[in-house]
């Protein structure tokens, strides 16, 4: 066996064998050269300075320099005076570059919903928040986090809630998590855990995500029918679930704030049946003009586990959100957020209780409910103008709102016609879990992350497609 | 029916009812003593400044004023001259403090595993790359993310395993997630959708994590014994297992490098069995005297789904990791992330890109090795003066080694005794799946998170109880 000796360096792993036979500068060039052959190198990645892997592989500095200069020589590698050594552009196969798709082309206004204004997140306030997080950390907050989420951004999120939404909220029940989604997996996989295996949830809503995540945690979707005081408790009834699904403060899609009398229904009923009822406090933060809603979870705190997030308050690339959870189920929920990633990101989690706790997450909302307020008012009036006999509901809350078109109008050529002249318009369908529950054609209007003058404009383009 | 007027307070639920018969002075005041006593305000927490909620709610700003003064004079509110007006301290009925564990006492030198030295996590630099990453993001970069990761992330990521693990790493299949725990998460998802049901994983290592993870992708775990080399492959195959669990760079907790031969016999029985490797590259950021050993990922990426994490070489309470998958798992893979939280914070993805590419994330490393270096030979040296007769194993990689104590002697009772003297030592039991197959008694030694001085000093203290 011969005597091996070798090294690695940090940026680069290499290998040098002293009883091989083959000189080391050359063994060096080879291996350079086929890790740049076999794109383990790619154009202009560094390596590392020549003092530096002459140390870590206990060569002399004068044979790593010969070593990059013949490779240099070669083609393969680039040096710039005073710059690092990296791999020259010519040194490479060429890189098949990914297929992608053709960019869309640009819309005049695209009334897609679900998105804020992304434009007026505060950038600001959030790295001024992240940076006050940062300068306070102690060393022991960059260990692995409580998975149920920091103590502090947990007390602040339950003392806004029942500000707020008027929720049952506090620290020792609240859990952090990473948005809606990762929210509504942890609520299910705790009632699955109960022995629950069907979930009811509103039609329309969201049947493809909401089934997938049901499917997920082992349970069985059924959709039940939305009318104009929300969803229908009686149907629920009749499904035999234990769960359900609701956006009682603005109803995704339809907009229709869940009334007072359907509320009490929907309490009664989980009380009843040992049921649970999973509350998206959906578009909650931005009310026009309707009395106050407190959270359904605020009614019965042991049978409602709500989910919030700040992805329409602030920006969903944040991935940050929260459960308010019943007493028996703190647990379940903590130990499924265990498994499913041992906790959120801890300076986001502090750096939010810090936007929250200085004002700064109010004064946020406040200045964007005046926002999507001329929004919505630059909806409703470019409606009344370009197509004044298309009515518009579901307007109480949030950034959308539904146009129903005339009777027998065919919303997939109303939204295609629209494509062509740049506008994106939404059907309802695709919110439809069963199609022949349809009661007449309609479109979701999003204005959310549209300009007011966008509004105007799109609307007036696409006016007399709406009106038919 | 009343006429019915109200309105809504950004920072509080608030309802009037002006056809109810009490003044509105009483009912406002009525309602914000009984959040207060209800707990829905607590002390300390800010009021809306009585022109703000003057405005919103539709009253005078004097009426407002006169509540406030009402409030204060019963001692609810409080206000200080120039500040805003907040609940007092002694209006709140008293809050049940959460029972807490009492708080650990001071240990000398505590050897427990896993954590990497978090008083040298470089926070400038961190915040540096964030507040960069914060300047740069395009607006549309704070919608939701690409569940798969931000394409800055996934190529610096994919750069740096090609260059410092030989891996077989391109973009179009590395996946970013939220730590380890996520990453084994959506791996075993992953084959479970390919009807994978049983999940080998090496015996001593992680049995407790693994099997509640391989139960909650709907897979059985099967511990397989490792020997001085890895694995024992012939064992593996006697399962019948399709997938299993490694830490070839470095075992946990066995400390053992997976050996060339064990590796080759590894890959040849995932191609024989159509099975996956699911690579934990654990600890290979820190590598001592050892010859270089690249990633399993590398020698067959279409048979290994490799998992990495910056949990060890910058802080766990980052929560960043990433998945190198085998063509055929990537969209797998993606649809679970999609599922599981829709994608990792961007931001935080945008700034660890930035850490890596602009070569500070290289320099930390380098500095941290030169740190463990130093706490390894504080241990081999403190072991050789206090337990001359303690054999210590595993110290190739990482931050943690195996001390092994003669036979007969009881783990248990060594860390005991070891509590008593403010010494945290950590048996081999707790990482054992079959006892039975115990090859002596051993305790598992972290030095990442222990400053030389106190690895000397802490070895010191129970050298006699180790040499027994």
């Amino acid at each position: 066996m011969p005597l091996e000796w070798s090294g690695l360096s940090p940026e680069l792993l290499l290998t040098l064998d002293r009883g091989s036979g083959e000189g080391l500068r050359a063994q060096l060039e080879r291996q350079i050269r086929d890790a740049i052959r076999a794109g383990r190198l790619q154009v202009g990645e560094r390596l590392p300075s020549s003092r530096e892997l002459a140390c870590r592989m206990g060569l002399s500095r004068g044979l790593v320099q010969d070593c990059y200069a013949q490779l240099r020589s070669e083609g393969y590698l680039a040096t710039r005076v005073g710059a690092s050594t990296t791999v020259a552009a010519r040194a490479c196969p060429p890189v098949a570059p990914a297929p992608e798709a053709p960019p869309a082309p640009r819309l005049v206004a695209d009334f897609r919903a679900g998105v804020p204004d992304l434009g007026s997140f505060p950038l600001a306030d959030w790295l001024w928040a992240l940076r006050e997080a940062g300068r306070a950390l102690p060393t022991a907050a960059l260990d692995y986090g409580a998975a149920r989420g920091a103590a502090e951004l947990r007390e602040v999120v339950a003392g806004y809630q029942r500000r707020v939404r008027a929720a049952a909220a506090d620290a020792e029940r609240t859990v952090i998590c990473s948005g809606y989604a990762q929210g509504l997996d942890l609520a299910l996989r705790a009632l699955a855990a109960r022995g629950i295996r069907t979930l009811a949830h509103e039609d329309p809503g969201a049947p493809a995500m909401t089934s997938a995540a049901a499917a997920q945690a082992g349970m069985a979707a059924v959709p039940v029918p939305v009318d104009e005081q929300g969803i229908d408790v009686r149907a629920l009834a009749a499904t035999g679930a234990r769960a359900v699904l609701v956006t009682p403060a603005h109803q995704w899609p339809t907009g229709v704030v869940m009334a007072a009398e359907r509320r009490r229904a929907l309490i009664a009923w989980a009380q009843r049946r040992d049921a649970y009822v999973i509350e998206d406090d959906y578009d909650a933060e931005f009310r026009y003009d309707r009395e106050p809603v407190g959270s359904l979870q605020g009614l019965a705190a042991d049978r409602v586990l709500a989910v919030g997030t700040v992805s329409k308050s602030l920006a969903p690339a944040l991935r940050l959100g929260w459960l308010l959870c019943p007493p028996q189920l703190v647990e379940p929920v903590v130990g499924f957020k265990e498994l499913a990633d041992r906790g959120s990101p801890t300076l986001d989690q502090l750096a939010l209780a810090r936007l929250i706790a200085s004002g700064r997450y109010d004064r946020h909302l406040r200045r964007m409910r005046a926002v999507y307020a001329a929004r919505r008012a630059a909806l409703v009036e470019a409606l009344a103008v370009h197509a004044p006999g298309v009515r518009l509901t579901g307007l109480a809350a949030g950034f959308h709102a539904v146009a129903h078109l005339g009777a027998g109008r065919d919303e997939e050529a109303v939204v295609a016609a629209a494509r062509a002249r740049q506008v994106g318009l939404y059907a309802m369908a695709a919110n439809r879990a069963e199609p022949a529950r349809a009661d007449g054609p309609r479109l979701v209007l999003g204005f959310g992350n549209v300009g007011e003058r966008a509004v105007t404009q799109g609307i007036a383009a696409v006016g007399d497609l709406l009106a038919g």
